[in-house]
């Protein structure tokens, strides 16, 4: 038995994130055709034993092939002479409120219980899978799932026997931010995503819903929103289609994290409320809008607050989770100096534009708090204005990297989105019209091995490190929509899971992109196997051959 | 009626690439529901009816609805009281010599007319198409397919009458190559792709269908090497494959350019055929190599030049077109001066290596001329090699735009490849493994805009713009295979499509990337109803609103 980091080869080990501790063997242990999972759990809920059923579905049709160059053919000589697998038993060591996955899930960041314990031994005798909790119980399933090949049939591992005495993660919030405003994502494109977050243990889905170029969000209080704001009456989220979401999410250990953007970012809601936005399409733009179109709510404006508080709180109101975010980048204040009414509302009183976003987050803030509800807000809410927030808000940090020290300074929980280091959409070149340079404007492409090097602790002290609840990919939406979202997205989306989760090797040492290459390969297949689209990060001759396409091979 | 490019709002024209001459009205023009397409051609070949069939189909289920706010439902309005298209009259004006779109797509670059005239009148008379080929008529089919919207049912067009007194391009070579060696793309992806080239009017499928990483193709006189170099055994083209392919192909206009690349990028040949392979996976592969593994063919040796004969021979006589690639990038001298075989083969026969590949390249150029073939290079056989190559070489430029200039001064047709307008691989990060700086070699992303920019006589003078054949994008696949080609290469292919076909605007000026912009939204959104995953340009708000994202509005 030996560390399973030192295996990279024959046996590159498939498991993402990699578990706290791990010790692996060099057994192959065959997959009984009888395997069963005995559900040791008293009253067990629905969502752990559809979970189960999933485990198993993965295990028979994965059909995934080791990426080694005989794909495995030299393993099936063992076959029959290795130890058949005929059970593992899950078991919850605290039974004394057993509840569903899906509650466990959209619990505060603290009660969240994922941590897990595996044994598989390497003689065929039952693999037991124990946890204090459903949540921690379906990822144990989900680490799993990914020790098991397919070769001609069978369904075999080759590092038995695996022991994962512990495996928990080092950060609550691993999540993946989805715009479905600048363009529009079917329900199956995110219920596709949500499996592939479970996948790789992501637990927050940053659901960016509306923006300025479209909002659809249907609300049963207001639904007019939609029926203009939509970009068609196909393209949008109905009620149910929420709560199908929120439920399909959650039963696999996700929580969403809604997002309606205010005060900036809204300027579709015109197409509704003409009167709560200034400088509705103003132009040129690029004065009033950091993109097309220009469009904010009159912050300052009474009734603009009173909408916008009830909206956020007719939002905020279907979902389990305990926190919503309210939004707050880029807001511009040229809209603000320009906009006659805005003017005479701060004039009648007396206040300066600031306080009147002040009083609007107050108010945005305080309809969450009636609901039991935690604000997130972007940095610039309190790195850019100078407002009374709470401290239990949390502050998505996107600018820069570096900006998570200054907001940790000012002792508000952090969720890492920088830019610089997680967006997505960065460097596939500009999309507004008529520019004559033509790139993007977060420029380079946000590879996978930089977004490996990211240190949740940069610049962050240890008194401050409680402050770090865990960060997120974002796929902003400008160039995306169904055609590219897998690809685009995955495996690149599984970076953060490893670094949130993970934060280091079970050997102690950093996060190392060279180690992980071959375990990402692996994520990739497999993901392909099971109907998402994640690009290729190498020739097909690299991806079998682990390190011999490295720069010093 | 005025020219169709000052019909930016609220008529975009959905032409791509834009005809040489063409004016279009305002009219509502509806397709009736008994429209038929009749074939004034004595005795119509199959592939012609066939592509009548396909037109037919696209305008039923096309479902494109256009590219505006309302999505055309302002136009419903004028459905019934507008005239109905009841028939095309598809006619041949030369008809001594019927030949199938399939024989007339293979033909010499000299010898292929793709020309052709469209009139359709806004009063319901019938529409008419002629041409001098059954390949001009099916890019007047392509054309007259571009037209049409539907909404709630009804096909219509919005910008009748449309004349186009002469369209054909003005360079015979638009193509687009894929590399299918470093990953696999079945053959279903294959057949896509050559549906949407067909759709834009590209005729030239560059296949680098091998290269060091893998060996798909399957040769009934050489099956060994796909049988050890491909992938597995289901990542084959097979002899029926790639005859379907090239079938598939010619059916829809397009020209099948096969490369074998040798001597260089043949690594995966050492798997069948040890003995003709120097420096055969050596490390570090940086000195071998510009990429993993290193390993090409003996160039110097008599056996290999007769293996590599027979090669190319036995890959180019099963294609009907007139031109196959043997490669000749990237050639390493390392790799040859530490082969003790090659070294031991220039002494035997007294030859420098340049000398002996220059033997080595009239052998393989040799054996095309017995099949009536002639060869295709990349730019170092000619600018960084002293060969004795014919003038009926064609010589792609890929280095750098820069270097057509000197292509052209030594008397060579020109294909434009160049990887700063035309890779579409560029800018998604490196892919070789341990690499600290992580960036792609040709960065940045080779964005839509840019490519449009393309100028194929830059540099070359009146004299020698004869010898520039076309151009074309190519997607090399490290980071690519099934997931992401349609994302990838869509609507961005198109681009080279329209340089190359159009070269001009109607109206005499230069392409213009903001006139266009409209027109390739369209392209994408067609491309997308029929199934082809071309990617968003610009979120949905900007497509339905032409210019109103552009940088000054």
């Amino acid at each position: 038995m030996r560390l399973a980091f030192f295996a990279v080869l024959p046996g590159v080990l498939a498991l993402w994130p990699i578990p706290t501790t791990l010790t692996t063997g060099t057994s192959i242990l065959v997959l009984s055709s009888t395997f069963t999972i005995t559900v040791n759990v008293p009253n067990a809920p629905q969502d752990l034993l559809d979970a189960v059923s999933r485990t198993k579905t993965y295990l028979a049709t994965d059909n995934l092939q080791r990426l080694v160059v005989d794909r495995g053919a030299s393993d099936a000589a063992s076959f029959k002479a290795s130890p058949a697998l005929a059970s593992l038993t899950i078991t919850l060591q605290n039974t004394t409120s057993v509840l569903p996955i899906a509650t466990e899930a959209v619990k505060d960041f603290s009660s969240r219980i994922e941590g897990y314990t595996l044994a598989i031994p390497n003689t065929g005798a039952p693999a037991v899978l124990s946890a204090n909790s459903t949540l921690g119980l379906f990822r144990g399933l989900t680490t799993f799932a990914q020790l098991w090949y397919t070769w001609n049939g069978t369904v075999y591992s080759n590092v038995a026997p695996v022991n994962i005495v512990k495996d928990s993660p080092a950060y609550p919030y691993r999540g993946f931010m989805l715009d479905t405003s600048r363009n529009f994502f079917p329900v199956t494109d995110i219920k596709r995503t949500l499996d592939a977050m479970s996948w790789v243990k992501l637990n927050q889905f940053h659901w960016h819903i509306t923006d300025s170029q479209s909002f659809p969000l249907s609300l049963p209080d207001f639904p007019e929103l939609a029926q203009k704001g939509a970009y068609s009456v196909t393209q949008v989220y109905s009620p149910s289609d929420v709560q199908d979401i929120v439920s399909y999410a959650a039963a696999r250990g996700i929580d969403v994290l809604m997002e309606i953007d205010t005060p900036g970012h809204t300027a579709i809601i015109a197409a509704s409320h003409p009167e709560h936005i200034a400088c509705s399409q103003s132009s040129p733009w690029t004065t009033f809008a950091n993109e097309p179109p220009a469009g904010q709510l009159r912050l300052a404006t009474p009734a603009t607050v009173n909408f916008t508080t009830g909206l956020i709180t007719a939002a905020a109101k279907v979902l389990p989770g305990k926190y919503f975010s309210t939004g707050g980048d880029e807001l511009n204040t040229a809209c603000y100096t320009q906009d006659a009414k805005t003017q005479a509302d701060l004039k009648s009183s007396g206040q300066t534009l600031e306080k009147a976003l002040n009083s609007f987050t107050q108010a945005t803030h305080g309809a969450l708090a009636k609901l039991g509800k935690n604000p997130v807000v972007w940095e610039e809410m309190v790195l850019e204005h100078t407002l009374m927030l709470s401290n239990n808000t949390v502050v998505m940090v996107w600018i820069s990297s570096m900006n998570a020290a200054s907001v940790a300074s000012k002792n508000f929980r952090i969720v890492h989105a920088p830019s610089d280091y997680f967006y997505l959409d960065c460097g596939a070149g500009e999309w507004i019209g008529k520019n004559p340079t033509g790139n993007s404007w977060c420029d380079p492409f946000k590879t996978w091995q930089h977004a490996y090097t990211f240190n949740p602790l940069a610049n962050i002290s240890s008194s401050q490190a409680h402050l770090v609840l865990g960060g997120q990919q974002l796929l902003w939406a400008e160039q995306s929509d169904s055609s590219n979202l897998d690809s685009i997205v995955w495996p690149r989306a599984a970076i953060s899971a490893e670094v949130f989760w993970s934060a280091k090797q079970p050997n102690g040492k950093a996060l190392d992109g060279t180690e992980a290459q071959a375990r990402l390969h692996d994520v990739r297949f497999r993901m392909v196997q099971r109907g998402v689209k994640a690009i290729a990060l190498q020739p097909q001759w690299c991806a079998l051959r682990p390190g011999l396409c490295n720069l010093d091979s």
